[in-house]
């Protein structure tokens, strides 16, 4: 490939280091476009915006054209970028590099994932990448060398169609990274509680926190907390083929109602 | 079991037509919990609310309690019913219904599905029930039929942790539902646009449009258009599993830089 077309967006906000390091590093490898929301937009999950317009904005950085702010979602950001902005097909997509790491369950949380399946929705090689540090201190700099390195790998060798891979960075000093490591998805889980407290008006609120309980052996947490970058290949086919064939054997007629001769259950099981 | 325990949320909103409908019908069935939201987040996907407090408000209808109304999504409600809200867990989550199906890949859009992957989450058993009907004079009494006829099933045989029960009912007669079927998650997409418009003051702005693709044959969307109600048992291992070991024969070298050989990049092979 001559100069790849490289499509960056993200959910902490164009306004996000996380965003420059992986942008200034990217333009080493082809031609960088961002689209990105205007604001910060963790936790988000897969949102598309539908009740208000979307507006996109020019977005500078030291008096430089930097990319093309948005009033949406990662997901938002990515199908305006790849229908509306752009006059070419990106050939790949790169989210992040987002504040705290994506791993386990909390991937169906994740905007900066949400921008990758979308990306990978619309047949675009998509990587998310995530550092695992929340502090404004952030250093994105051997996170986003592992990025180019792995969106290197993307562009010669493409992904499977529905398939995009989930990358997080230890926080860490490039030279005490201990490597890479092809693991699963985790089963690791947060044990959420809220803090209940009162306003200066007497009104009750709540904030969501919790404790991290980490589950099972080698998964994107595991090798996340021993030094090593994690990637995941994550799909969205959800069905549960063992529940689906379990469910066939179920009783749908509704035993306590008398009407139920009326209804209609030559429930299917040939499908 | 004596008198079931059953939390009903939506993404609709508290004030919306198909969750009464559907808690008047699963009353017959138990005791029923009402945590919603307070205004309608559809499209939200698996969104927690993280930066602004939630608060808890009391809503009536008909001069009735009919639950608790909360400023989050449908995820936040479940997560603040169950470890919030409710002294007990409920035996199980009922979400809906929807306005509008969710099926295929708009799953990792659905507010409605992500309140019942919440409550999978949480060990509750959960269900998300959807209308195949956008208009506001949609009648979801049969869906709430059929809900409830579900719901009567998963509280006599539970479901396997994980796993959560996604429901689609066509927008007919009751008498003109043809039956049940039990099928897998199916391919079709929405292929979307963006129609440019301009405001008065003559800003640009854009609104999301598209149209259904049909994919494949024996899925959710497939039968719903038959005239069945769907059911699909959804999961979220999300590691494409063939992916995983093809993964683990790329070459993560960084053959471009200079630097490649300060770089760790001992790949595990074994995990």
């Amino acid at each position: 490939m001559s100069q790849p077309r490289i499509l960056v967006s993200n959910d902490d906000g164009i306004f996000s280091k996380g965003i420059r390091t992986l942008v200034e590093e990217l333009e080493k490898l082809g031609h960088v476009d961002v689209v990105a929301p205007n604001t910060q937009q963790s936790a988000v999950g897969h949102a598309l915006t539908v009740a208000v317009p979307l507006r996109i904005e020019r977005h500078e950085h030291n008096n430089k054209f930097f990319g093309w702010a948005v009033n949406g979602t990662p997901a938002d950001c990515v199908k305006l970028a790849a229908r509306q902005i752009l006059p070419y097909k990106p050939d790949i997509l790169v989210s992040g590099i987002n504040h705290g790491r994506n791993t386990a369950i909390s991937l169906v949380y994740s905007g900066t994932v949400s921008g990758a399946t979308e990306g990978t929705m619309l047949g675009i090689p998509s990587v998310a990448v995530s550092l695992d540090d929340f502090s404004p201190e952030a250093d994105f700099s051997a996170a986003a060398k592992f990025a180019k390195r792995i969106a290197e790998q993307v562009l010669e060798r493409g992904l499977p169609p529905g398939v995009l891979l989930n990358v997080n960075v230890p926080a860490l000093a490039e030279e005490e990274i201990r490597g890479i490591r092809v693991v699963p998805q985790g089963e690791s889980y947060w044990d959420d509680r809220y803090d209940e407290r009162v306003d200066p008006m007497e009104r009750t609120y709540y904030w969501l926190h919790g404790d991290y309980v980490m589950v099972g052996e080698e998964s994107d947490d595991h090798v996340l907390n021993d030094g090593f970058v994690s990637i995941t290949p994550i799909h969205y086919r959800l069905t549960d083929e063992e529940m689906l064939l379990e469910l066939r054997s179920w009783d749908f007629q509704d035993s306590n109602s008398s009407s139920s001769k009326s209804l209609p259950l030559d429930i299917s099981r040939e499908g």
